[in-house]
């Protein structure tokens, strides 16, 4: 029998690794250091995802399910990997719950953090309590209760989402775009119109990268059949005159200064750089990348190798992704990595 | 001995999952309808490559040689799939070669077709010599030729670069983003701007579309190191003056027509769906998408389905890819199409 792939993070990526695996009878070790399994979309309770359309409770969670009953997963949650050794083949974990895990691989699916608005305070989070992130919005309305105004329950008429708060912003040291959060905005703005049909949405961008067929699914459908209204600015401050939220900033397009008052401001929160990364790093003996991600070989031969032999990379651990991306590169770090747990020509 | 896994299409995503089968002691049966192996960056002669920076004939052609020289993979280029039946584990193909192939599994991995600057006639190309694509450009680079211009060989002291030729354009039936051709122009107008230092580059917008981490290696550092510049604008016409090449359009950022003359004036073409995709669907009875793309299942827990069992599709066949994304998918492909042809459990 050969050895377990260890499988670090049971976000999407790496539960469709562990899938992967399982399904073609190759044993993994699943380790995760929150209580539950399903990474981001599960534990930050998002609601609709993009771009299938389902449920994140559905459809994460039934991968969860799949991997939580698979005999040949076995699970580690709350449990966070302390130590590191060997090499291909031949890899010795040990783990915070005291257990042990001799790995002939491992993949290293830790995912990002959600940039925190606090860290962008002229942009009124934290100061005003109907300004709220993307994540928050998910939440009321995966959990039923609805797109509310937090000061005071009323159903808001008038919402602004503002795009790239924490990505493209050099003076908060977040260079990179986050990839996936003008779709989500998108997504998010036609849900909202869904629910309240009478409530107008605008979002504020500076450009929308809503690539490939995206652009029609989210770009397009947002402004035609949902009347989402997009504005090119330059955001400056988000303050209130006691009643509404006031955004101001120049549009870019008219080249004027734009004064508009909303209920309800919604950040579209980039994505950081997993806080743990450097601990992780150090454990795994792996490099990171310049912005703080997982480093990925970048070669084309060399799919999901990070920089130590043996131990592979797949998902938002290395730089913003999407969900079907990250589950696609779990299940190419699976396949690399069964290359070493089983002797390649042997089974010809 | 288990059965073969088909794979239609030798571009970067056909290359990988071969390989990543093989790796594992999988046979695989490649079938390819151009002469040479490689897709797209081998075929049309591509340059350097987004994001690895490798040259396509090295980087590409390393992925041929490495499954042209491995004993697990069949061959057959000059070859196209007449007839394909069965289900999963026990498909039949007939192969316009007269060969016949028992597969456990295929996958689809039929890439795209370039984008025909001839349907975009207002811009110019196929009137003026010196109006080229994209991947003519790559052609004068990745040949030692260099950035000339066609008419008289000069070389080109004031060249424009326009974005969406064939992408988000309703007018003419396209109506997708290309999601990489904004990436690639940047990278282009570097390459350039190094062969020619004295060259002016102007890219010309609607939204740039870098994404993730290629916002500073490519949009950032094009604009600080290699001072390539921006316009936002509508296009109306390029046409000639006798002497240069003439861009008609409106500035959006300040509203104003602007007229600028060129020497060079190059399309960033999109891609379109593969133009052999209804013969494809035909053979393989998997159902396309709107757009023409081969259709891919969007529920995250079944990565890489078409509508038929058994028969899998990766990278741009099933809408506009990047390269490394394609390689994922296809090792994600691959993964798939083994638990097929391995039976699951029996070797845990």
């Amino acid at each position: 029998m050969s050895k377990p792939v260890l499988i670090v993070g049971a976000g999407p990526s790496g539960l469709a690794a562990a899938h992967a695996l399982a399904r073609v009878g190759q044993r993994a070790v699943l380790v995760e250091k929150a209580e539950r399994l399903g990474g981001a979309p599960i534990l930050s309770g998002y609601a609709k995802l993009v771009p299938s359309g389902e449920w994140a409770r559905d459809a994460i969670g039934g991968m969860v399910r799949r991997v939580e009953t698979d005999a040949l997963v076995e699970v580690h949650a709350r449990t966070t990997v302390t130590r590191f050794e060997g090499g291909p083949g031949e890899f010795t974990a040990e783990l915070s719950d005291g257990g042990t895990v001799q790995a002939g691989a491992a993949i290293l699916t830790t995912g990002f953090t959600h940039f925190d608005s606090l860290n962008k305070p002229e942009w009124g989070f934290g100061t005003f309590p109907d300004v709220v992130t993307t994540t928050q919005v998910e939440q009321m309305i995966s959990s039923g209760q609805g797109v509310r105004c937090p000061s005071d329950g009323r159903k808001p008429q008038r919402v602004a989402i503002l795009l790239c708060v924490g990505s493209r912003d050099r003076q908060i040291g977040r260079e990179w775009c986050s990839k996936i959060c003008c779709t989500v905005s998108a997504n998010l703005a036609m849900e909202i119109r869904e629910e309240l049909p009478d409530c107008h949405v605008y979002i504020y961008y500076m450009d929308i990268r809503t690539f490939g067929l995206y652009e029609t699914k989210y770009y397009w459908r947002s402004q035609e059949e949902f009347k989402v209204k997009y504005i090119k600015a330059r955001i400056a401050e988000v303050t209130s005159d006691g009643e509404k939220l006031i955004v101001k900033g120049e549009d870019t397009l008219v080249k004027r200064p734009i004064t508009i008052p909303f209920d309800m401001v919604v950040h579209a929160i980039g994505m950081d750089p997993n806080v743990d990364n450097k601990a992780i790093a150090g454990v795994f003996g792996v490099a990171l990348e310049p912005h703080g991600f997982l480093a990925r070989g970048s070669s084309y031969a060399a799919t999901a190798e990070t920089s130590r032999p043996g131990v592979f990379v797949a998902g938002a651990a290395c730089g913003r992704e999407t969900i079907d991306d990250s589950i696609a590169q779990g299940h190419a770090a699976a396949a690399t990595a069964l290359a070493i747990v089983r002797p390649a020509r042997a089974s010809a």
